[in-house]
């Protein structure tokens, strides 16, 4: 089953046609079609491209990935490049959508099956009284899904960020590798959708730009609402950055009062222990100090090893070293 | 008792009157209307909607919390998102507040009731002659009271940082969790409002962009007004920031600085208790050093031990390291 | 006596005369005013606000201090806020200063006595030919002392920070905390000094691009002159601030570079401890090893241990751990 | 064989000439020149200059490296320098070319022959229908071979910094020093990368921007397409370099735990050597202990550093300190 | 001898003539002059200031150092403050230098004779044909000298930061405080050099931009060059920063890691000392173990502290503690 539509006059009158019927259609007045193609080969994209008039760096682009948020213009079309994200395992996933605007057509290109397009179908499909805007309801549509992602994906970021911090004052683990684990696991995370989701603000906030001449005033507001969260998804985003960065820093501070206390501790160890040692020794001297070789030496030697060590061990404690 | 206002001619004739009879007031000429909606449910939203023709969109963000401070300006209205701030339990609390501004209208709605709306309307009886500038008089002293409670919060803060900073150099406690952990919360106290409340600049200023196509020039002052002190937050709130950052690497000198201390006097400590074992080891040899098995060598022993160890002590003590 | 002045047609007319007489002479034509007021009451500046057609926020902001340095231009005046500096003990105090701009008058605000207005007529009084421009003449004057001691508070901190740098390499002191907290303080007034004397940037710089409509050409170079100093006070408070990192980074350099020395030091003490100890403790074997009870025994033990802890001794000392 | 191409009216009619058959060419309509210079000297370029009317600083330019990526527009042409990436054992390596671009030449100058400039011959054989575009065409050509070799250099970078964090979490080895090589290495790379390199940014958006009123508008698409990659090449450097800080911290984060681990282990040891040296200092006393000189002495000794030791090492084995 | 120029219609006519006969030769259509003056004391720059007509704002200026560079323009005249840079002992040496530019007079005022001069004179005597565009030929040369002296002083900065990194692989020297004071006083070198010279960009960006009402077509790419040159030494000041900022950080590194290794080495030292001890400790008991008193006792303690130390000494060295 392909993934295509045709609305006429703003109603919905097709779908999951074949898109090789989409020539048949493209074109007549009135007439909005949509198709959204998955994992093309090079000829796939070369023959729609032909139909719809789009130009052929566009379609290179389509075919390669690793681009970035972009929106280009050519005379006939825009071409967007988007990412959606996703976290699989604790990771962002992020998933290159190739999107051609022309007059009355709008092609989906995505490069695998991981983006969710039954989701946008049903957005759509929610407000189907919108369908009378053409094109730019479709995507906004879209552009919308996409972005509503980010939050799902900043959102356990958040939590996990926030889960963080209050384990960070329940005491310093034994083990602390698995902490600096998830703190590097989530910079390399914000980092990497920094850097393929962020640039969407300027991609939306250039179609707003040119909205005016193209959209009809009354999809303003909705590419409008779309770049606020776009803005809002940057600023969660540089938030979190920093919460992190403070969370490292706390985490050193308690670092280093943990050696701190590890010296602490292993020191008056090492003072309980040398008493004992010293005491031995001198009653190991082969002088005749008080009580060599007779029973008063051994309990008095005996006596001094376990009162020093007391006492010893109890000041330690008390100024809190051990 | 519903929170309701309705002026005419810049004079307030009605005040507490229910919100349903709100439809038969707006419209008329010379009529300004106040309403304020705590914690609404869908339905009530979208029904204020229709009667006063608020965007769909518009309604929906009020609906729903986590936006960011915008202004988002339809055909009819304006709608903005502002964050009020208060400080519970040395927490920044910040509570949303959704405005809707039409010709004649303000719509004020909450979240919840931490929002001292009482306040706000303190504010405007303060200055009742005013009343005859309508709807940005309105906004203006909800603007005015949201930003100066930034300062209410700000101040209590810095009073923190200032005492962090007085204590700093009052010595090292031994138990340095308390500290890092205020530190810490500082912190994220600064980035959770920088993030919510500092974009209250843009929304401020852009009002104030556009006041001059709205605005009578007698409002714009006032406007200016708020502008500056959102301003004043702003760096305010990075000062506080960067004294944070200056308290950190104070103390981080500082923590330095003592584990050089502690290392001194521990080794100290071995070192004066190395020499009494040295030289009990020596006694103890199985070898006819001076005085070995005489009272001779049992008070040179005594002699020794208890002469080197004092001048360590003392040594050390000189060199400031005990 | 009060600090008062009158120019008729560029030419000083009448000193020191009462305020109240001030309603007088405002307003005549060719007359420029000028009236100075240190911590006024209420009462005392609403009056005066009333007599010239002061905005009520413009009057209220007087009155309140922890401003920042800002220009507010009203319809029939400007209202600038701005912050003097001095160094007092170490600290640099900023004393706020409030200023109206009329046609015909300069208002200055002092909320203390600290600031040196005796200093500012001085300035006046050195280029009496230039009064004829009028009050831009007089808040030249006044704007160029505020500046002109900005650099009167940096030149002892840049003094305190070239000082710090020679220190540095002199060897690390044994009590570290003089220059941590030398250090802090340093910090944390240029931090106070950027947040409230930086903005003065802006001030006189939209001053000046105002200047060209209200300002005689003949005065627009003075104003240019003050904005460079500005300016080149902001770029030396980012110069310090640059030096004091760079401090910082030496020191904690040296700091780890000590703590190697430290340990290097303690290690050689305790082996040249553990030699003769581990002798003694041969010597101190029951067994018959070559030499126990004997003379030969003790002196063996005795060269071995002296020899022993000697050449340790100087290898150490060759390798510079000592 | 030099490096030359002559096109007339969009077809290649001419290739590999000499120079010096240049000047007859240079001027006619319709025709178009490319020629390539390696390591010239003076006379060379001056030669050339005077041909083709070159202005004497750009020509004193193209003789000197160490330039930066620039655009320079003189009068009758263009100059741009440009530098080509490439990795060489793990160095970056940044060869400079000088560009001329006149109305109907194009002269590329290279310092020496590391530049493959038969790289770009193919890449413009790639497209013969698009040479009716002239020198844009030609200078496309060039600079989108340039900018593409900039993904080849960081994507082995990429790949390096892929492979450290790979490694990171396998533990630390025991000599850090490679790793800590690699790191700085890579960075260097960057620093100098950012410097030469991304510059570029500016000068293609510069040639697009004053595009407008010089190039066939079927030809904007293409240097738009260049531009899209030296944006990409930027955020990607930036992205590296925040990867590098990341692993960077987690590095630290992993020596400072190390460090701590190392300290617990020794600890142990020591604890677990000082049990028998304190016993055998008992049983070495020269006073009569329970056993003193009887063989369940010597049993109870031994069963007791034994004993005691194994606790100790079971102690500390669970606790996972050693 | 003074240094003083006169051009008639683009020849130079006269040189080294008096500066008191400048007037007589000012104002001349035609007309070119240019003189320097060294350490003037103030009444001869009024004079000349009276004489050329300047602002005493600028002559102020030009009598006192500590300005930052600048470009002034009053109603005849320009006045430039700039800073030539010479490195003087590992150290950047800055002077200042004030220039009066009217319209057919050049002044320089230097502060002391530190600037070489002559070095500017043999430039315009290298290009005298251009001698024709009057003063802004003049003021080219002087500047373009003036910007090249700083790639003189940032080339050595380069090669000593460059050889700072060849060192740091090369291990790390026992004493380190020569390597941090160079990295320190080489931060501090471009710290101060960023301040003075940098804002030369905007200095001659500024000259540019009004370029195209004052200058011949022919001058703006002499002036775009010089431009790009300070651009570049702008570039390449940062980039030095950040090559410090990671050498810095593989240092901090590599004594981190040098920490870790003394502390190993420590602790198999105190392991390979602390065996024999344990065994001298059991032979001294006075209890009858195994061997007491005999032969076998001495041979088998001697030969189980060679054979256990021997053993450590391997197992650690295996390991690649020692």
């Amino acid at each position: 089953m392909d993934r295509t539509r045709l609305y006429r006059n703003g109603v919905l009158v097709k779908e999951s046609f074949p898109i090789d019927d989409v020539s048949e259609c493209v074109g007549e007045p009135g007439t909005v079609v949509w198709f959204d193609i998955c994992a093309p080969t090079e000829q796939d994209l070369t023959k729609i491209g032909e139909e719809l008039g789009l130009h052929e760096l566009a379609v290179e682009d389509a075919l390669h990935d690793r681009q970035r948020p972009k929106l280009d213009s050519y005379d006939s079309h825009l071409f967007i490049t988007a990412y959606a994200a996703e976290l699989v395992e604790q990771k962002i996933d992020l998933i290159e959508l190739s999107i051609f605007v022309t007059k009355n057509a709008l092609v989906t290109v995505r490069e695998n099956a991981d983006f969710d397009i039954d989701a946008v179908v049903r957005r759509w499909d929610a407000s189907p009284e919108m369908a009378r805007y053409g094109v730019p309801y479709l995507l906004h549509g879209l552009l919308d899904h996409i972005v509503d992602g980010y939050f799902e994906v900043l959102q356990p970021l958040d939590d996990q960020i926030e889960a963080l911090e209050d384990e960070l004052f329940n005491g310093l683990p034994d083990d602390l590798r698995p902490r600096h684990r998830q703190t590097f696991e989530l910079r390399k995370n914000l980092v990497r959708f920094r850097r393929l989701a962020m640039p969407m603000r300027e991609v939306v906030g250039s179609l707003l730009r040119r909205g005016g001449e193209v959209l009809d005033p009354a999809m303003i507001p909705y590419y409008q609402d779309v770049h606020d969260h776009t803005l809002r998804a940057a600023e969660w985003t540089d938030s979190l950055r920093e919460l992190l960065g403070n969370i490292r820093e706390a985490h050193e501070n308690q670092q280093g009062f943990k050696l701190n206390q590890i010296m602490k501790k292993v020191t008056s160890w090492a003072a309980i222990i040398a008493l004992p040692t010293l005491i031995t020794g001198f009653y190991g001297q082969n002088v005749p100090y008080p009580g060599s070789g007779e029973p008063i030496g051994f309990w008095s030697s005996t006596v001094l090893i376990v009162a020093g060590s007391l006492m010893l061990y109890h000041m330690f404690k008390k100024r809190d070293w051990l």
